[in-house]
């Protein structure tokens, strides 16, 4: 098992989090919002002794996350029994607005989750992933498109990693200075940051004038309505 | 010299982009724009062993790029002579919505820097990095703060990086489906998104309410006013 009772993960030695560990946090519920905000991550691994961070799109299913990029074929070569790999998801909640550079800082949530990706074989499970990483970036889009042909789930490479090694960090609220800055006559607080805004839809030119936008398109927002 | 006489970085075996050639870039002019744009990177390193990706704050100064984190101290702490790092900063431009899920895709601005990070460790570089890093998150905002003391100065880690070995990736315009496909009655297009748009600043609690709000804070946008 790789959480705690109580929904978390556990804390490993890679995981446990050194530098101000008062924005951490292990819990999955919370990690799960970030996971499902998030639009692509980064995915760290070593290519040739040397580190290497490229952006991919991804998806989480049940416990593992599956990534996806133009680059995943060419890691898949180098693979011998998996990559080892750090993949972080990062949302930028807003600018923190100190009165002294030194307590400058960002407001953001940040997951981590190390391990070993592995290569996604079957043709139903890649299906599927394909189907949950349409739908990750835009709910509702997959049902509404041409489905996979054999010949295109071969050609699509898929990396699947387990989540048992992830943490998070967040930070929130206010800037916090020192305490003799306070009576300094410097503006500062937060400037909240949207980080997933979406524009006026751009239809594609091929595209007959008769199609109807469909709504999940026209309304298009990263955040629950709620929010 | 790092870079060709038109302004472009050399191609080396690092950074020559092997997968979707078309969409890569070497120039200097476009992954400062790049750079410019972003508020923060990831960072890719080794540690004991295993690949690590965080996100951290940055600034391109010249021809280096400095990153300041929390985690920077740590790293620090690993480092003989050097860190090898990879760089990323990524700009997610909109959501490419083809007519199958195989040409989904996003549109976005990516640059990776590769190389050994040195530590900053003179003073008065320091300083002037530090106030780079407040005016590359909100310009003009170094002229308005207090000023670092030489215990602060002391108490940062920085990071900089000698941008020799770098490339890009952009991604740009509609969805290239099938041919077939574009008979399908599926919307198609593109979904513009832009990633850091301000909200309504929050001022610190226990700022007082006389205290002005700097135009920089009331109208900030991180694209210019141009775009």
């Amino acid at each position: 098992m790789t959480t705690d009772l109580d929904g978390s993960y556990k804390v490993t030695p890679v995981t446990k989090v050194r530098r101000l560990p008062a924005r951490s946090t292990y819990e999955k519920l919370q990690i799960d919002e970030i996971f499902e905000e998030g639009l692509t991550c980064h995915v760290a691994f070593v290519a040739n002794g040397r580190p290497c961070c490229i952006p991919m799109a991804y998806a989480k299913l049940e416990d593992k996350l599956y990534v996806h990029g133009s680059i995943a074929s060419r890691l898949l070569k180098s693979m011998k029994g998996g990559l080892e790999v750090c993949i972080t998801v990062t949302l930028l909640d807003g600018l923190v607005l100190a009165r002294s550079g030194f307590h400058h800082s960002m407001n953001y949530r940040s997951v981590m989750a190390f391990g070993t990706a592995e290569p996604v074989t079957d043709e139903g499970e890649k299906e599927r992933v394909l189907a949950a990483m349409v739908d990750h970036i835009i709910p509702g889009r997959n049902a509404q498109i041409r489905q996979p042909t054999p010949a295109e789930l071969r050609a699509t490479s898929l990396l699947a990693l387990q989540l048992e090694e992830v943490s998070a960090k967040v930070r929130t609220g206010p800037p916090k200075d020192d305490e003799a800055d306070y009576a300094l006559p410097v503006w500062a607080g937060t400037l909240p940051l949207s980080t997933a805004v979406a524009g006026s839809p751009e239809a594609d030119p091929r595209l007959p004038a008769s199609t109807e936008m469909p709504s999940n398109v026209r309304e298009y927002s990263r955040k629950p309505a709620a929010s």
